[in-house]
Protein backbone atom coordinates (compact mmCIF):
# COMPACT_ATOMS: atom_id res chain seq x y z
CA UNK A 1 0.00 0.00 0.00
CA UNK A 2 1.18 2.98 -0.85
CA UNK A 3 -0.28 6.74 0.44
CA UNK A 4 1.45 10.00 1.01
CA UNK A 5 1.52 12.48 3.66
CA UNK A 6 2.23 16.79 3.50
CA UNK A 7 4.47 17.86 6.10
CA UNK A 8 4.26 21.95 6.61
CA UNK A 9 7.31 23.63 7.55
CA UNK A 10 8.33 27.13 8.28
CA UNK A 11 12.19 27.46 8.20
CA UNK A 12 15.33 24.47 8.40
CA UNK A 13 15.00 22.09 11.56
CA UNK A 14 13.58 19.05 12.82
CA UNK A 15 9.52 18.43 12.44
CA UNK A 16 8.31 15.30 14.42
CA UNK A 17 6.02 13.46 11.68
CA UNK A 18 5.63 9.94 14.15
CA UNK A 19 2.58 10.40 14.98
CA UNK A 20 1.13 10.50 11.23
CA UNK A 21 3.55 7.75 10.02
CA UNK A 22 1.45 5.55 12.67
CA UNK A 23 -1.60 6.94 11.67
CA UNK A 24 -0.95 5.77 8.14
CA UNK A 25 0.13 2.54 9.47
CA UNK A 26 -2.76 1.57 11.68
CA UNK A 27 -5.04 2.26 8.59
CA UNK A 28 -3.45 -1.00 6.84
CA UNK A 29 -4.19 -3.13 9.55
CA UNK A 30 -1.26 -5.57 8.53
CA UNK A 31 0.39 -6.97 11.31
CA UNK A 32 3.89 -7.72 10.19
CA UNK A 33 5.96 -6.06 7.88
CA UNK A 34 8.31 -3.37 6.44
CA UNK A 35 7.34 0.32 6.11
CA UNK A 36 9.31 2.86 3.83
CA UNK A 37 9.57 6.48 3.31
CA UNK A 38 10.52 8.86 0.55
CA UNK A 39 10.88 12.35 0.52
CA UNK A 40 9.71 13.94 -2.81
CA UNK A 41 12.38 16.64 -2.51
CA UNK A 42 16.10 17.28 -2.37
CA UNK A 43 16.23 20.58 -0.78
CA UNK A 44 14.84 18.35 2.49
CA UNK A 45 15.48 15.18 3.98
CA UNK A 46 14.26 12.20 6.48
CA UNK A 47 15.76 11.70 9.60
CA UNK A 48 15.33 9.25 12.80
CA UNK A 49 16.77 11.21 15.85
CA UNK A 50 16.33 11.45 19.61
CA UNK A 51 12.60 12.77 20.71
CA UNK A 52 13.18 13.30 24.29
CA UNK A 53 15.12 16.95 24.69
CA UNK A 54 14.56 19.62 22.17
CA UNK A 55 18.11 20.52 22.11
CA UNK A 56 19.39 17.43 20.39
CA UNK A 57 17.22 19.26 17.74
CA UNK A 58 18.01 22.58 17.95
CA UNK A 59 22.30 21.56 18.15
CA UNK A 60 21.66 18.76 14.71
CA UNK A 61 20.27 21.76 12.83
CA UNK A 62 23.16 24.21 13.75
CA UNK A 63 25.85 21.80 13.12
CA UNK A 64 24.73 21.62 9.70
CA UNK A 65 24.39 25.24 9.26
CA UNK A 66 27.97 25.60 10.68
CA UNK A 67 29.04 22.91 8.74
CA UNK A 68 27.37 24.13 5.28
CA UNK A 69 26.71 28.07 5.36
CA UNK A 70 25.17 30.13 3.37
CA UNK A 71 26.33 31.01 0.27
CA UNK A 72 26.84 34.52 0.89
CA UNK A 73 29.85 33.69 3.75
CA UNK A 74 33.26 33.90 2.42
CA UNK A 75 33.90 29.93 3.03
CA UNK A 76 31.39 29.41 0.08
CA UNK A 77 32.79 31.59 -2.53
CA UNK A 78 33.02 29.01 -4.70
CA UNK A 79 29.38 27.73 -5.22
CA UNK A 80 28.38 28.29 -8.48
CA UNK A 81 24.38 27.74 -7.84
CA UNK A 82 23.42 30.54 -6.50
CA UNK A 83 20.04 31.42 -8.71
CA UNK A 84 17.41 29.95 -6.39
CA UNK A 85 18.94 32.10 -2.87
CA UNK A 86 21.71 31.34 -0.59
CA UNK A 87 20.05 28.44 1.30
CA UNK A 88 19.18 26.65 -1.90
CA UNK A 89 22.79 24.86 -2.63
CA UNK A 90 23.21 24.48 1.00
CA UNK A 91 19.73 22.81 1.25
CA UNK A 92 21.01 20.32 -1.68
CA UNK A 93 24.44 19.06 0.19
CA UNK A 94 22.49 18.80 3.90
CA UNK A 95 20.22 16.88 2.15
CA UNK A 96 23.19 14.69 0.10
CA UNK A 97 24.70 14.49 3.91
CA UNK A 98 20.97 13.12 5.13
CA UNK A 99 18.86 10.70 4.34
CA UNK A 100 16.10 10.51 0.99
CA UNK A 101 14.40 7.55 2.10
CA UNK A 102 14.07 5.21 5.40
CA UNK A 103 12.98 1.78 5.99
CA UNK A 104 11.53 0.73 9.23
CA UNK A 105 10.33 -2.85 10.29
CA UNK A 106 6.91 -3.32 12.12
CA UNK A 107 5.22 -5.81 14.14
CA UNK A 108 1.85 -6.69 15.62
CA UNK A 109 1.14 -3.12 14.01
CA UNK A 110 3.61 -1.08 15.32
CA UNK A 111 7.28 0.34 14.02
CA UNK A 112 9.53 -1.30 15.83
CA UNK A 113 11.49 2.18 16.83
CA UNK A 114 13.60 2.28 19.75
CA UNK A 115 12.12 4.22 23.17
CA UNK A 116 13.68 7.60 21.96
CA UNK A 117 13.39 7.27 18.36
CA UNK A 118 11.09 9.74 16.36
CA UNK A 119 11.04 10.20 12.75
CA UNK A 120 11.26 14.08 11.18
CA UNK A 121 11.50 15.77 8.38
CA UNK A 122 14.58 17.99 8.26
CA UNK A 123 13.64 20.69 6.29
CA UNK A 124 16.78 22.87 4.49
CA UNK A 125 15.40 25.99 3.39
CA UNK A 126 14.72 29.09 4.73
CA UNK A 127 10.88 29.82 3.54
CA UNK A 128 7.46 28.09 4.29
CA UNK A 129 7.38 24.80 2.45
CA UNK A 130 5.10 21.73 1.47
CA UNK A 131 6.84 18.93 1.74
CA UNK A 132 5.34 15.42 0.59
CA UNK A 133 6.96 11.91 1.87
CA UNK A 134 5.56 8.53 0.02
CA UNK A 135 4.96 6.00 2.64
CA UNK A 136 4.68 2.42 1.26
CA UNK A 137 4.04 -0.23 3.66
CA UNK A 138 4.60 -3.97 2.59
CA UNK A 139 3.62 -7.62 4.35
CA UNK B 1 12.24 -9.66 -9.15
CA UNK B 2 16.78 -8.89 -9.27
CA UNK B 3 18.68 -7.43 -11.82
CA UNK B 4 21.90 -5.41 -11.89
CA UNK B 5 22.99 -2.28 -13.61
CA UNK B 6 26.39 -1.24 -15.06
CA UNK B 7 27.09 2.62 -14.95
CA UNK B 8 30.61 3.35 -16.08
CA UNK B 9 32.16 6.33 -14.82
CA UNK B 10 35.46 8.27 -15.52
CA UNK B 11 36.45 10.16 -12.63
CA UNK B 12 34.85 11.80 -9.50
CA UNK B 13 31.31 13.42 -10.31
CA UNK B 14 27.31 12.36 -10.58
CA UNK B 15 26.45 10.05 -13.12
CA UNK B 16 22.40 10.49 -13.73
CA UNK B 17 21.22 6.77 -14.64
CA UNK B 18 17.42 6.98 -13.75
CA UNK B 19 16.70 6.17 -17.63
CA UNK B 20 18.49 2.94 -16.74
CA UNK B 21 16.71 2.31 -13.63
CA UNK B 22 13.22 3.02 -15.41
CA UNK B 23 13.76 0.64 -17.91
CA UNK B 24 14.55 -2.38 -15.22
CA UNK B 25 10.78 -1.55 -13.93
CA UNK B 26 9.30 -1.18 -16.87
CA UNK B 27 10.54 -4.65 -18.27
CA UNK B 28 8.63 -6.12 -14.80
CA UNK B 29 5.01 -4.46 -16.07
CA UNK B 30 4.58 -4.31 -11.73
CA UNK B 31 1.53 -1.61 -11.41
CA UNK B 32 2.79 -0.80 -7.38
CA UNK B 33 5.61 -1.32 -5.04
CA UNK B 34 9.18 -0.80 -3.74
CA UNK B 35 11.97 -0.65 -5.93
CA UNK B 36 15.32 -0.63 -4.21
CA UNK B 37 19.10 0.22 -5.51
CA UNK B 38 22.23 -1.32 -3.71
CA UNK B 39 25.68 -0.83 -4.64
CA UNK B 40 28.05 -3.02 -5.02
CA UNK B 41 31.47 -1.13 -3.86
CA UNK B 42 32.79 1.30 -0.56
CA UNK B 43 34.11 3.96 -2.60
CA UNK B 44 31.36 5.09 -5.04
CA UNK B 45 27.53 5.45 -3.38
CA UNK B 46 24.27 6.44 -4.15
CA UNK B 47 22.01 9.77 -4.01
CA UNK B 48 18.85 11.63 -5.49
CA UNK B 49 19.66 14.67 -6.16
CA UNK B 50 18.22 17.78 -8.62
CA UNK B 51 18.29 17.21 -11.97
CA UNK B 52 18.07 20.56 -13.60
CA UNK B 53 21.01 22.62 -13.30
CA UNK B 54 23.94 21.15 -13.55
CA UNK B 55 25.72 23.63 -11.54
CA UNK B 56 24.12 21.59 -8.51
CA UNK B 57 25.88 18.06 -9.60
CA UNK B 58 29.35 20.25 -9.84
CA UNK B 59 28.84 22.30 -6.61
CA UNK B 60 27.63 18.70 -4.32
CA UNK B 61 31.03 16.65 -5.70
CA UNK B 62 33.33 20.02 -4.77
CA UNK B 63 31.66 20.22 -1.60
CA UNK B 64 32.88 16.81 -0.79
CA UNK B 65 36.08 16.98 -2.45
CA UNK B 66 37.18 20.10 0.13
CA UNK B 67 35.45 18.16 3.09
CA UNK B 68 37.30 15.11 2.05
CA UNK B 69 40.45 16.21 0.70
CA UNK B 70 43.34 14.04 -1.02
CA UNK B 71 45.45 12.19 1.45
CA UNK B 72 48.60 14.36 0.10
CA UNK B 73 46.86 17.27 1.36
CA UNK B 74 48.34 18.59 4.94
CA UNK B 75 45.26 18.29 6.40
CA UNK B 76 44.91 14.72 6.07
CA UNK B 77 48.42 13.60 7.05
CA UNK B 78 46.52 11.55 9.68
CA UNK B 79 45.20 8.94 7.61
CA UNK B 80 46.92 5.96 7.51
CA UNK B 81 44.98 3.43 4.58
CA UNK B 82 47.08 4.96 1.63
CA UNK B 83 48.33 2.11 -0.29
CA UNK B 84 45.66 2.36 -2.78
CA UNK B 85 46.15 5.88 -3.84
CA UNK B 86 45.57 9.64 -1.94
CA UNK B 87 41.98 9.05 -3.22
CA UNK B 88 41.23 5.82 -1.98
CA UNK B 89 40.31 6.82 1.60
CA UNK B 90 38.67 10.06 1.17
CA UNK B 91 36.08 7.49 -1.20
CA UNK B 92 35.19 5.53 1.06
CA UNK B 93 34.31 8.59 3.61
CA UNK B 94 32.54 9.82 1.19
CA UNK B 95 30.69 7.06 0.57
CA UNK B 96 30.06 6.30 4.32
CA UNK B 97 28.68 10.07 4.46
CA UNK B 98 26.01 9.09 1.32
CA UNK B 99 24.24 6.15 0.57
CA UNK B 100 24.82 2.84 -0.09
CA UNK B 101 21.26 1.83 -0.64
CA UNK B 102 17.83 3.55 -1.48
CA UNK B 103 14.18 2.85 -1.82
CA UNK B 104 11.82 4.32 -4.08
CA UNK B 105 7.92 3.44 -4.34
CA UNK B 106 6.57 3.24 -7.69
CA UNK B 107 2.70 3.55 -8.72
CA UNK B 108 1.03 2.86 -12.36
CA UNK B 109 4.43 1.45 -12.88
CA UNK B 110 6.40 4.63 -12.45
CA UNK B 111 8.59 5.80 -9.87
CA UNK B 112 7.42 8.32 -7.31
CA UNK B 113 10.22 11.12 -8.31
CA UNK B 114 9.68 14.14 -7.16
CA UNK B 115 9.85 16.52 -10.60
CA UNK B 116 13.50 17.41 -10.13
CA UNK B 117 14.37 14.27 -8.97
CA UNK B 118 17.17 12.38 -10.86
CA UNK B 119 19.04 9.29 -9.77
CA UNK B 120 22.96 9.45 -9.46
CA UNK B 121 26.05 6.91 -9.31
CA UNK B 122 28.39 9.39 -7.13
CA UNK B 123 31.78 8.07 -8.44
CA UNK B 124 34.49 9.39 -5.75
CA UNK B 125 37.54 7.65 -7.66
CA UNK B 126 39.75 9.46 -9.86
CA UNK B 127 40.29 6.56 -12.39
CA UNK B 128 37.13 5.33 -14.52
CA UNK B 129 35.37 2.16 -12.92
CA UNK B 130 33.12 -0.19 -13.92
CA UNK B 131 30.32 -0.03 -11.09
CA UNK B 132 27.49 -2.42 -10.16
CA UNK B 133 24.07 -1.70 -9.15
CA UNK B 134 21.71 -3.98 -7.86
CA UNK B 135 17.85 -3.63 -8.23
CA UNK B 136 15.34 -5.13 -6.30
CA UNK B 137 11.66 -4.81 -7.56
CA UNK B 138 8.72 -5.92 -5.01
CA UNK B 139 5.19 -6.16 -5.39
CA UNK C 1 10.29 -12.56 8.95
CA UNK C 2 11.78 -10.17 11.58
CA UNK C 3 14.59 -10.91 14.08
CA UNK C 4 17.06 -8.64 16.32
CA UNK C 5 19.94 -8.90 16.45
CA UNK C 6 22.74 -7.52 19.61
CA UNK C 7 25.43 -6.03 19.14
CA UNK C 8 27.88 -5.56 21.95
CA UNK C 9 30.25 -2.54 21.43
CA UNK C 10 33.24 -1.56 23.44
CA UNK C 11 33.60 2.23 23.17
CA UNK C 12 33.66 4.31 19.38
CA UNK C 13 34.40 2.06 16.16
CA UNK C 14 33.16 -0.11 14.00
CA UNK C 15 32.24 -3.85 14.88
CA UNK C 16 31.70 -5.95 11.71
CA UNK C 17 28.68 -8.06 12.13
CA UNK C 18 28.10 -9.93 8.61
CA UNK C 19 28.42 -13.38 10.09
CA UNK C 20 25.34 -12.58 12.48
CA UNK C 21 23.18 -11.22 9.39
CA UNK C 22 24.08 -14.11 7.00
CA UNK C 23 22.73 -16.33 9.96
CA UNK C 24 19.91 -14.90 10.08
CA UNK C 25 19.16 -15.22 6.63
CA UNK C 26 20.16 -18.80 6.45
CA UNK C 27 18.27 -19.60 8.76
CA UNK C 28 14.81 -18.66 6.43
CA UNK C 29 15.57 -20.45 3.74
CA UNK C 30 13.87 -18.65 1.31
CA UNK C 31 16.03 -17.78 -1.98
CA UNK C 32 15.65 -14.11 -3.34
CA UNK C 33 14.30 -11.13 -1.98
CA UNK C 34 15.66 -8.12 0.32
CA UNK C 35 16.81 -8.03 3.85
CA UNK C 36 16.60 -4.73 5.73
CA UNK C 37 18.73 -3.64 8.69
CA UNK C 38 17.36 -0.84 11.40
CA UNK C 39 19.18 0.41 14.21
CA UNK C 40 16.68 1.02 17.03
CA UNK C 41 19.61 3.77 18.41
CA UNK C 42 20.04 7.13 17.77
CA UNK C 43 23.83 7.79 18.75
CA UNK C 44 25.13 4.94 17.01
CA UNK C 45 24.68 3.96 12.83
CA UNK C 46 24.63 1.45 10.38
CA UNK C 47 27.35 1.51 7.67
CA UNK C 48 28.69 -0.71 4.78
CA UNK C 49 32.50 -0.47 4.63
CA UNK C 50 35.47 -2.64 2.95
CA UNK C 51 36.14 -5.21 5.29
CA UNK C 52 39.78 -5.91 3.71
CA UNK C 53 41.88 -3.58 5.55
CA UNK C 54 41.49 -2.76 8.88
CA UNK C 55 43.12 1.01 8.86
CA UNK C 56 40.31 1.87 6.75
CA UNK C 57 37.48 1.28 9.62
CA UNK C 58 40.12 3.10 11.75
CA UNK C 59 40.48 6.01 9.50
CA UNK C 60 36.29 6.49 9.33
CA UNK C 61 36.29 6.53 13.03
CA UNK C 62 39.16 9.63 12.61
CA UNK C 63 37.30 11.01 10.46
CA UNK C 64 34.13 11.40 12.71
CA UNK C 65 35.94 12.30 15.65
CA UNK C 66 37.58 15.03 13.80
CA UNK C 67 34.69 16.62 11.92
CA UNK C 68 32.35 15.90 14.96
CA UNK C 69 34.75 16.68 17.89
CA UNK C 70 33.99 15.74 21.85
CA UNK C 71 31.61 18.77 23.63
CA UNK C 72 34.07 19.58 25.85
CA UNK C 73 36.56 21.24 23.12
CA UNK C 74 36.45 24.69 22.03
CA UNK C 75 35.17 24.41 18.45
CA UNK C 76 31.48 22.40 19.98
CA UNK C 77 31.11 25.24 22.58
CA UNK C 78 27.87 25.95 21.01
CA UNK C 79 26.16 22.98 21.88
CA UNK C 80 23.31 23.37 24.06
CA UNK C 81 23.05 19.39 24.81
CA UNK C 82 25.78 18.51 27.38
CA UNK C 83 23.59 16.71 30.02
CA UNK C 84 24.71 13.02 29.10
CA UNK C 85 28.66 13.85 28.60
CA UNK C 86 30.87 15.40 26.16
CA UNK C 87 29.96 12.26 23.64
CA UNK C 88 26.18 12.45 23.75
CA UNK C 89 25.44 15.24 20.82
CA UNK C 90 28.31 13.93 18.77
CA UNK C 91 27.01 11.05 18.73
CA UNK C 92 23.80 11.71 17.23
CA UNK C 93 25.23 14.66 14.80
CA UNK C 94 27.29 11.28 13.53
CA UNK C 95 24.62 9.63 13.54
CA UNK C 96 22.53 11.78 11.57
CA UNK C 97 25.65 11.38 9.04
CA UNK C 98 25.63 8.21 8.09
CA UNK C 99 22.80 5.11 8.50
CA UNK C 100 19.73 4.37 10.60
CA UNK C 101 18.45 1.38 7.90
CA UNK C 102 20.20 -0.58 4.97
CA UNK C 103 18.99 -2.84 2.27
CA UNK C 104 20.62 -5.55 0.60
CA UNK C 105 19.43 -7.79 -1.77
CA UNK C 106 19.56 -11.58 -1.54
CA UNK C 107 19.55 -14.69 -3.98
CA UNK C 108 20.64 -17.92 -4.08
CA UNK C 109 19.92 -17.76 -0.44
CA UNK C 110 23.20 -15.03 0.09
CA UNK C 111 23.19 -11.84 0.21
CA UNK C 112 24.74 -10.03 -3.10
CA UNK C 113 27.21 -7.53 -1.02
CA UNK C 114 30.04 -6.73 -3.23
CA UNK C 115 33.60 -8.76 -2.64
CA UNK C 116 34.83 -6.33 -0.11
CA UNK C 117 31.54 -5.00 1.53
CA UNK C 118 31.48 -5.70 5.29
CA UNK C 119 28.33 -4.95 7.36
CA UNK C 120 29.13 -2.68 10.53
CA UNK C 121 27.84 -1.07 13.11
CA UNK C 122 29.18 1.88 13.87
CA UNK C 123 29.67 3.42 17.50
CA UNK C 124 29.51 6.65 18.41
CA UNK C 125 29.46 6.50 22.28
CA UNK C 126 32.16 6.30 24.31
CA UNK C 127 31.47 3.90 27.41
CA UNK C 128 30.46 -0.01 26.39
CA UNK C 129 26.97 -0.35 24.76
CA UNK C 130 24.39 -3.67 23.67
CA UNK C 131 23.01 -2.00 20.66
CA UNK C 132 19.74 -3.38 18.67
CA UNK C 133 19.24 -4.42 15.16
CA UNK C 134 15.99 -5.55 13.83
CA UNK C 135 16.45 -7.53 10.44
CA UNK C 136 13.33 -7.48 8.19
CA UNK C 137 13.43 -10.33 5.37
CA UNK C 138 10.91 -9.94 2.69
CA UNK C 139 10.10 -12.20 -0.78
Amino acid sequence: MITTLRVQTSGPGLYDFTAAVEDALSDMNLAEGLLTLFVRHTSCSLLIQENADPDVLADLNEFFRRLVPHTDEASMSWVRHNSEGPDDMPAHIKAALTQTSLSIPFRNGAMMLGTWQGIYLFEHRDRPHRRDVVVHIGG
